[in-house]
């Protein structure tokens, strides 16, 4: 119940890879046909993915993940853009995958205003709007938050952005949400938008980040001019591969598998709930917020027990969660998004995330909350003694 | 025979990738017993790496692959050391994912001395010394030139730069050397060395770099902190441990295969020659000078035949070699490395390259040969036309 650190690949994925490494192993550089093999897979890749999000297909860029893309977006949108003004925006609850090329944004100079959430996480339309400036060149917001499950109103801020200033690029970083929760950037104003492959059941070390036509961008990698100059080095085929497979697969079966983990997620917060102590944070908490709830994250805090004892105990019982957020590495540190919804301060280390995927079964929700109350009493008593 | 662009995977690494991606599919940064198991594994892997090159394990960070690799050398080691001079020396020959960065460097304010060659690809010495300045930061050359297999004088030049300036720090793009001549960067004074999955039988989309513990680097990919926070993104276990498994095998048997390979480069270059206006660069050419040729390297040109029709010709007969250098894009630029070795310029578009593997065997070396024997008076007729 980890899914949002990552994922078990698919075996389809695993054996695309696998054929990818040891036949069809060509560089799609290559002039001959073992280059040309490889690049037409190259191009079918590129062409599937694109077709899952109603883009075009030179609009797709492939990265070594969702960190490389993020990084990509916010350095180098920026940069571009330099002359035009030096501001740009985002939230108090992204990934440390923007939140520190944003600090290195503010080294070089510019200026990062960093907009609050509500309770549930939400970023506020209007606060978008009334941060534009004539200076302003991006605006980062993540989809959907990997610790508390928001659904960012990614379609509202993008045709504000563009109201304000059609100039302003719109970056997503969309690595909980691809896959989870319908996404098409045209329709929803978006000029950059960051993948994942691991998040989807796919490969690690590959990722991709969407760029529209429109959009002003240089290159973060430079050398042989692959991708159209845009981001060099051999592509990698396998991991593209791998990661077209999954993406195919895992929207194709996105509607009634999001069914399927709002059912699963709703059942888990319901029943912790009920064990003293116990609260769910976010837009699962409540009926009238649950439409801004991601399908596969809840957040849950124990009050007077801290997370780590809890993820301890759970995995035990062989129940694997993340304190917080944990795609960070493993050095805990107090949670931005927690922070920004004003969780209680003694809750702040006393909070997990469980989250699903495609291979969770209502069995083992039950058996998730039921370890859970039965580890609570004895956490109580050896964290107070 | 173009194992210089890309390589097949080994079976076996094939194999690790696969289990890899859906039994140990842990994420390193989770606290739990997944994140656990696959922490164990990327640090099993690195501990291998690092043996192969008598290196701390600390000292190896993972990447996307070479191109990610030389561009963080380059970027972040004069970055970095910014305030002690902006003045880099590399050579004429190196790979794009070395040159374009440097181009960066200039347009950050940074110098750049560009060395020469002499007529087989080899940088003095003399000239590096030579050229080292009060405000010099780094030098970078190649091991291997992987146009025309020239091995670089990197030990003498590391001796050459610490006896200069022991703040100057050296890199070494190693992706044609590793797992071809012993590298050995302690001994070699190299500070930063860089290496690539898929030129050693090896995955493609991984790759890493060797960081001195002496050295000051900052990270180019910043996010979550994973390696220390000097490379951001969750950590390709998959790739890494194809990685490391190629690394072990092509370390381990290095020497003896080093020998078949140079035999095999022996025996197609002596077979080549024979032909009408066929002649072979680079020190592969006379026995004085095959000390510094790569085992696995052959540059050849063809008098009077374009490299593209050449490259086409030979495919049709199923052997497959590259126009130049070719793990650039596949938009065919004059080289700079046979510039540098001063190619009559008439050869400068006729001139191919077959690079060997460990798949390759002296029956297709004698097979190349008679087949490109037997094209190259049709050829000629045909580009005469």
């Amino acid at each position: 119940m980890d899914n949002s650190a990552t994922t078990k690949c698919m075996d389809e994925v695993a054996e695309a890879v696998t054929k990818c490494m040891t036949e069809t192993y060509g560089n799609p550089s290559s002039m001959h046909l073992k280059g040309l093999e490889a690049e037409r897979i190259l191009r079918a890749a590129r062409e599937e993915i694109a077709a899952t999000l109603k883009v075009n297909e030179k609009e797709i860029f492939f990265t070594s993940g969702g960190t490389e893309s993020d990084n990509w977006a916010v350095l180098q949108a920026a940069r571009a853009a330099k002359r035009s003004g030096m501001h740009v925006i985002t939230t108090c609850i992204e990934h440390a995958a923007i939140l520190n090329p944003m600090k290195q944004l503010e080294k070089e100079g510019f200026e990062v205003t960093y907009l609050p959430t509500d309770e549930i996480g939400r970023v506020s339309v209007k606060d978008v709007t009334d941060a534009i400036r004539p200076d302003t060149v991006l605006v980062s917001v993540m989809g959907i938050n990997n610790e508390i499950g928001t659904i960012e109103p990614v379609a509202e801020i993008g045709a504000a952005i563009k109201a304000a200033n059609p100039s302003v690029l719109f970056h997503v970083d969309a690595v909980q949400m691809y896959g989870k929760i319908p996404v098409y950037p045209k329709r929803m104003k978006i000029d950059l938008l960051s993948v994942s492959g691991h998040k989807i059941h796919g490969p690690k070390g590959v990722g991709f980040l969407y760029i529209s036509e429109k959009a002003k961008m240089t290159p973060l990698i430079l050398g042989g001019g692959q991708q159209k100059g845009m981001r060099s080095g051999t592509d990698n085929v396998p991991g593209i591969v791998g990661l077209a497979t999954a993406a195919k697969r895992i929207t194709a079966g996105m509607e009634e598998e999001s069914k399927r983990l709002c059912a699963l997620r709703d059942n888990l917060a319901e029943r912790v709930v009920k064990f003293e102590g116990v609260t769910v944070n976010g837009p699962v908490q409540s009926d009238e917020t649950k439409a801004f709830a991601a399908p596969h994250i809840v957040s849950v805090s124990v009050k007077g027990v801290r997370a780590e004892v809890l993820l301890h105990a759970l995995e035990e019982k062989g129940v694997y969660v993340s304190a917080g957020s944990a795609c960070a590495s493993n050095k805990p540190a107090v949670s931005e998004t927690l922070k920004a919804i004003h969780l209680p301060k003694e809750l702040l280390d006393s909070t997990i995330r469980f989250s699903l995927g495609i291979y969770n079964t209502e069995e083992e929700i039950a058996y998730a909350a039921e370890t859970l109350g039965g580890l609570l009493e004895t956490l109580r008593r050896f964290t107070r003694r």
